[in-house]
């Protein structure tokens, strides 16, 4: 391995808000890739792309696109996943996975390298990157989890409009412009494109993420409460999530509630934990007004934990705030991170 | 008392966001006011209020204010409540005070009609009105206490800036502007004035309200947790909330997991019940997207509930999604209903 100069990495789903930040976090990373390749839909094939400051034309995504192809970072919805995903590895390539297509499949590894790297041993081509709420909780967690147990979840998010993708993010600022002047805006896309029924989203929080589940949740929310249980090696655990779309462009910031597997724990030793813990960034100081907010985590692959307060009658209960930018550890960060590892680890052929 | 035709009424704090919907909502619900006084600040005095199509002039509030007046209704902040509230009680007024002044006192009962409204009879001329969030909290939550117990309350709010006055409410819109426009704009109000630091709220989620207490919670959230266990008359109760501001001009939201008394209630009980609740709108149906959202209670006095589920793990557990106009329920009509509720208890000298 360590004779390698690069590797053969294709990008698919080039052109969209995640596609974008897996190229800039493969150049910012310095990733070792001897040659990139764009792919796409037909329809946003022929689009120049920059990366080191050079033009890379998108080509369209087809099964022969990943022939000779060692790493394939896929971000183009769980269809094409579902359609290509296989084909890239029936090529040789090890497939990094941003959609659900593959995250409850048992027979592939969902992964959040500051959690289960060592899951990427067990992997049969594919490797899925968790939905993006979900990472950045179980990367504030894990730590609680290792030294004090973990017995229960309760999460209320707080979810930009760029996990829907760029067209939401055009909305709310299209939006929050008519607004402001008084005019109409019919909206188009929020809370999910293809639902009968689009709501307001600029000064308004709306409580549909994804589609509804028989059970009354959404499938974000089962998202987080199934994948969280995955990523932990916990089908025990406790978790329960409501998820919020809110009038912020990028940044998901998360209220978590917690039960951990031991007494006489105190915030301070929460704290002290979290301050060393990988992938994590500890703002916590209510005297200066020091926590974390999503308008200042964007561009930043961390995941920023403060407001960390034991819970007055449940000695075991804590209560914390986590935001993180969700394009980057939400997606296309995890992502590249994952690349890394699977190189680290040797397990790219 | 049914041959009064009138009574004298005193709007304290008339000229800010909570005083104008008071006044707003007396006429509204054609209160039987023979006369009303409108009082403020020096600084306020001699402007203009329409009501019932005449103006009325605002005067400067002073002890003397409040000779001949039954009821007064105060929403001018904490130190002008507890200047001239017992003034105004000295001379005969009932005070409904809309501050903090006094609604964790003993003595003064701390009033939500629709959960405690015999709680009016032990007044001694000073009635609470409760935080804007506590309030349609405990709306939502009272019928479940009475039918199933109560055990457990874990809230994540996401409050509207119009909580903290009109100032941040022409802030959030001028920042919002500004930000649009890619020009900088030097936040001045929000999270709390009198504080160091003040952060964008456009685009963004600030996770302090009020200033913190020193096991890390914020007043704001003390004020949930101990004024709900009042009302409620429940010491023991379990209270725990995280209090968050959103760029929404009004409407807070809140998600609410509660834990209740008994096994084996279904969801669609606890949306039965709710669905003939006093004071509540059920808005919960998936499959019609119909959920309650902030931009859609503006100006409705009720408390509007979705996103009803039973927690998968815990028998007892219960989520829901409770939205109020934080000036309406949250304040001033909650304080016109403490004042019809006095009327109708014959407690109105």
């Amino acid at each position: 391995m360590s004779e390698r100069k690069g590797y053969r990495v294709a990008v698919v789903g080039a052109t969209g808000a995640v596609g974008q930040q897996m190229i800039q976090t493969l150049e910012n990373r310095d990733f070792p890739v001897s040659e990139l390749l764009l792919l796409s839909s037909s329809r946003s094939a022929g689009t120049k792309v920059e990366y080191k400051g050079k033009e890379i034309t998108v080509q369209e995504a087809k099964p022969e696109s990943f022939e000779g192809v060692d790493i394939a970072l896929f971000s183009a919805g769980g269809s094409v996943s579902k359609e290509l995903a296989p084909e890239a590895v029936k090529r040789g390539a090890i497939v990094v996975d941003n959609t659900s297509a593959f995250r409850m499949d048992e027979n592939t590894p969902l992964v959040v390298p500051e959690v289960n790297e060592e899951d990427l041993h067990s992997h049969n081509g594919i490797i899925a990157n968790p939905n993006c709420s979900t990472i950045q909780m179980v990367v504030a967690l894990e730590p609680l989890r290792k030294k004090f147990g973990l017995e229960k979840i309760i999460v209320s998010t707080y979810q930009a409009v760029s996990g829907a993708g760029a067209a939401a993010v055009e909305e709310l600022e299209e939006q929050t412009q008519a607004i402001l002047n008084g005019e109409e805006y019919e909206p188009k896309i929020l809370p999910v494109k293809s639902a009968d029924k689009h709501y307001q989203i600029a000064f308004n929080a709306i409580p549909q993420i994804d589609t509804f589940v028989d059970n009354g949740f959404t499938y974000e929310e089962m998202k987080m409460i199934n994948e969280t249980k995955k990523i932990m090696h916990m089908p025990g655990l406790q978790v329960a999530a409501t998820c919020v779309r809110l009038p912020v462009g990028t940044g998901h910031s998360e209220s978590v509630y917690i039960e951990i597997g031991q007494d006489g724990v105190s915030a301070a030793e929460v704290k002290e934990l979290l301050a060393d813990a990988p992938g994590v960034v500890l703002q916590d100081d209510p005297d200066q007004q020091l926590y974390p907010m999503p308008a200042f985590c964007v561009g930043k692959n961390d995941v920023f934990v403060g407001r960390i307060r034991k819970d007055i009658d449940n000695d075991k209960g804590f209560h914390m705030w986590v935001v993180s930018d969700n394009l980057l550890k939400g997606a296309a960060w995890n992502s590249v991170q994952i690349a890394e590892s699977l190189v680290k680890l040797g397990l790219v052929k």
